[in-house]
């Protein structure tokens, strides 16, 4: 790759935003004078309004465009009218606002420089258990960021580890030096904290209740917006995988919360509490554990319980980040919390930014299931890293530019995110650019064909969470399991079952109770079926597994095709045709894997009399 | 555990061997000072006679007893005599020599410290990219190798990564110095090597026919063994795993073996070539293509064109060290090459050091099926590391010691071995002595009762090697497959199959061929057989499937309860009852997920109504 700075969407911003600018009102009158020069247009006039906030309207008279905006909304006008222009649309007219006010990053940043779950190289800000950064690098993400209104980066791993610890303690000037570099682009950091931290200080408990611990808290609070006033919160993963948390003590997730968010409320800090709890040493022999309804059970008796700067992150569905999961029933459940939904574009179950997934068509189903008024926040699990283009795949970008884009409106057409940053990113003729759009509308469909079917989770080679491999969960202590034998496939989480159905309102629970109403991509999430069960369409459920794998193998091998059609700068259409090439493989290797292992199950034959190996 | 050294078998030397001893012939005079001082015997004379090399004889007569030996023959005529005398045994009679002139360990020890496939704790020698070591821990190791007869110790692993490059560059005069270390006890090292290090030396090429190879490895040769002199010669994974080798210049591994054997020939060193060569990045969809018969196709043409000083080292198995093999067809078929039989003391396939596992008995059935006079070597992949006890688990210290012994006598009684073992290391009541050593002698049976059945191999977990994962390795690479259906389970190597069996000399073939006369616990080796297959004792193949496993976890029950009578010093019954848990979690585990497996298949329920989860 280049040494220039890679410039993905916003490629006629061509210069890098000065050091000297440290504000968002001085970001945003450097890059209206950089983008108009660039893009040949007379200079909108700024006009700031503080009452505004994040808000922005642009709007045209005799006299010539205005960009109206508060503080960071002025900036958001400027990147909005520029990018409108740039792709050569409407600039969109009156009041533009943020559907969620918290539009936040979660960056599984390791203090050593690596990135758990992280497909781009190496962290960005993290290196030899220290805070180091390259300023130009940084501040070009900012701009990314803030061009489509990311406005929280939580910056480590919530798995808090080695010196990560530190961020809130020695390292609080490196802390404070890097949110100033993002300031400029409104982009506020948040922190992973370790709950057990006090012991660490010889306060001798971490007990949410301990009078000793709450004083450690707020002190540290104290010091920690000293050093970062604008800093949006802490997030916290208590209780889950191995982490510390209140139940060692006896105490409740609300108790654990609510101690922490009155440290960080003098400051009008948040404190962002992650709701993935479940138990990761089940034994597989245990039928009657039915991990999906972990989180539910957890909190869902604790609504009302939580304070008012607590904010629950709840995973879109109840498992974690599969490719289909039905959306998370604790998320219908806290009508009295306030709540964050949790994505993901970090490709951890869904390609490893190697195989293509655009992300919106799945939120906006997502949005379709979950009115996204149910939520007060959206956070997801970032796609960034070292790599010269930021996101390993040059179009895993779109994820996170859509990523922007849904945040700021849930309801946003999937096509018109994705043509839009094809059409800034690339400039292709049009019908190399509906291509293109169409690939990465399909994409997310190939991807759920050729893997684990109609639901079923979790059939993916432990660990490295990539390939398939159709039994490697299935006696481990994940709660994640199938259950397939000679004859059937599949967990009943109806009444009959475990029962998980019941978690949600009436209407969406007799949805997925009854085999007739459950669609077909969650038949298995939900019921266990035999493989001679008769689909709607008529096609037996076992010849529906196969069906799905060759055409989603098929459907690969001509988005590979697709792809060979477009004009794309020489770098980018190189990294994607070396990933396609991978994702074929891929593809090819999850068919046969797992129509051999169906076919070997059940002993059906294809009906079609395609190739299923032995 | 305690600062003290660890005796293991020789716990009467209770003071170290004095930095003083440069000799073999000086560690025998003081070894039979202080161990006749500690045993109460009168001292016996020694008398040194060079012609008798390795060999010694031990005489009694009016003048007392003599022991009679070469260089180190002296030294192991000493460690005979006190140790039969402290086993309360007669001193063997005549004159003792070795059945094999080389018998070596092979220590996976990286230059990082690590050790791939080590269940012991770090490297006793590297550390931190360097050779460092505790002398005094080094020479009770000295002295235990030398108690029975371990004559070569290859210090680096056969992967030969990063520093571990400069042991025969930069770092020659460290080897020098752990040489020097090793040389009172007999103990000649030796190096592996990588094949392409030339390249790393602007040679350019590492074509073992190019005349600057052969000058380059000549002149390296000339320096290592300038600083030392004895050391027994260099051993070499090629074209294995990723590994470099003459496949590369389109040479043979005749080719490549005898280019480096010309090199060390005029020092005296032998070239050690490992036969471990198959294809590693097989499709598993390919069922032509039988792994088990690599090593055959590779070398059996080749027999005859080694020069004298290689040694092929074969794995005693065709496949990689699992708990059932037959015998490796390439031993049989090359009479005119000189052969070294490869074993794993490290318990990468039989239990970590964890589960119990004695080799003697594996080894005695191995001489039985495989004439000890085919090869002219031994090498075993070495247990040890830094953990106090230097094999993790105190008694895997038996199968250290019992090595020794099987390498100076192939045909020795497994029971003798582990008796005197025994007796030596933890002096029981005799009772408790002859349960703990038929515990040992039946560990290896109920290991393989518990994993993978009759002969089928790797149904265990990728990667780690510990654990079951009936279809971990089934669609991978790495030509490991049992393709079990509903129906049936394992691979034909018949001549109707893959004709794997062709391989052996007839009398062995027709064995093989034949259901009839193919042992069961190799049933599933040779042969795929459905389940209701009637073995010769009229059970079916599923039946004795779920009665092993369940017989063998019951047998691991009973071991538990055997360990619990024995009265063991306090550190190591510590240890052996923490780890003898795991087994049993580990037993348990491998019980129900193999059987669980198989009625998945099969839908055949167990005859004997025990448990078989869903």
């Amino acid at each position: 790759m280049s040494e220039k700075i890679y410039r993905a969407w916003l490629p006629f911003l061509d210069a890098d935003v000065p050091e000297t600018c440290k504000t968002p009102a001085e970001a945003a009158e450097y890059e209206l004078e950089a983008g108009c020069a660039a893009l040949k247009l007379p200079e909108p006039r700024l006009e700031a309004d503080p009452a505004m906030g994040e808000g922005y309207v642009v709007s045209g008279g005799d006299g010539g465009t205005v960009i109206t905006g508060g503080e960071p909304g002025l900036l958001y006008g400027v990147y909005a009218f520029l990018m409108a222009k740039a792709a050569g649309e409407d600039v969109p007219a009156g009041l533009q606002r943020p559907f969620y006010g918290l539009r936040m990053l979660n960056c599984w940043d390791n203090a050593d420089g690596t990135i758990e779950r992280g497909y781009s190289g190496r962290s960005l800000w993290f290196e030899g258990g220290r805070l180091a950064w390259d300023g130009a690098r940084i501040r070009q993400l900012g701009r990314l960021l803030a061009s489509v209104g990311v406005n929280v980066l939580c910056v480590n791993n919530v798995n808090v580890r080695a010196e990560a610890e530190l961020l809130i303690e020695d390292y609080l000037d490196e802390l404070a030096r890097l949110a100033a570099a993002f300031r400029p682009f409104g982009v506020r950091l948040m922190v992973s904290i370790d709950f057990s931290r006090p012991l660490a200080h010889g306060v001798g408990t971490a007990d949410p209740l301990d009078e000793g611990v709450r004083r450690w808290w707020k002190q540290r609070a104290d010091a920690v917006w000293r050093a970062v006033p604008d800093l949006a919160g802490f997030l916290v993963k208590a209780d889950s995988e191995h982490r510390p948390g209140p139940f060692t003590y006896g105490r409740s997730h609300a108790d654990g919360a609510n101690m922490l968010a009155e440290a960080v409320a003098p400051h009008g800090g948040v404190l962002v509490w992650r709701a993935f709890v479940y138990n990761c040493q089940q034994d597989w022999r245990d039928t009657a554990t039915d991990r999906p309804m972990a989180a539910y059970d957890t909190y869902a008796p604790l609504d009302g319980q939580f304070a008012d700067n607590v904010i629950l992150q709840v995973k879109h569905g109840p498992f974690d980040f599969q490719v289909r999961e039905p959306v998370s029933p604790t998320l219908y459940a806290m009508p009295r919390t306030r709540l964050a939904l949790e994505l993901q574009l970090a490709q951890e179950y869904t390609g490893h930014q190697i195989d293509l997934y655009a992300m919106n068509p799945m939120w906006r189903e997502l949005a379709e299931e979950l009115p996204p008024e149910k939520v007060c926040a959206v956070a997801a699990v970032s796609n960034l890293g070292r790599d010269a283009n930021y996101t390993g795949h040059p179009f895993a970008a779109a994820n996170l530019y859509g990523y922007g884009r849904y945040a700021w409106q849930p309801r946003v057409s999937p096509r018109e995110v994705l043509r839009r940053w094809a059409r800034l990113t690339y400039a292709l003729p049009e019908g190399q650019q509906d291509a293109l759009v169409e690939m990465l509308m399909g994409s997310r469909g190939v991807y759920e064909k050729y893997i684990a079917p109609l639901g079923l989770c979790w059939m993916v080679c432990p660990g490295v969470h990539y390939g398939p491999s159709p039994c490697g969960y299935e006696y481990d202590a994940w709660g994640t399991y199938h259950r397939a034998n000679r004859d059937a496939v599949g967990i009943d989480r109806t009444a009959k079952g475990t029962g998980y159905a019941a978690q949600y309102p009436a209407q969406i629970r007799d949805k997925y109770e009854s085999l007739e109403t459950c669609p077909d991509n969650l038949k298995l999430f939900f019921h266990r079926l035999r493989y001679d069960y008769v689909m709607a369409d008529g096609r037996t459920l076992i010849q529906r597994i196969y069906d799905d794998h060759f055409e989603g193998c098929a459907e690969a091998e001509a988005m590979a095709q697709t792809l060979q059609t477009l004009s794309l700068p020489a770098e980018d259409g190189e990294e994607a045709r070396l990933r396609m090439e991978k994702q074929l493989a891929n593809a090819r290797q999850w068919r046969d894997v797992v129509n051999t292992f169906f076919h070997r199950l059940s002993g059906v034959d294809d009906a079609r009399g395609r190739k299923i190996y032995d």
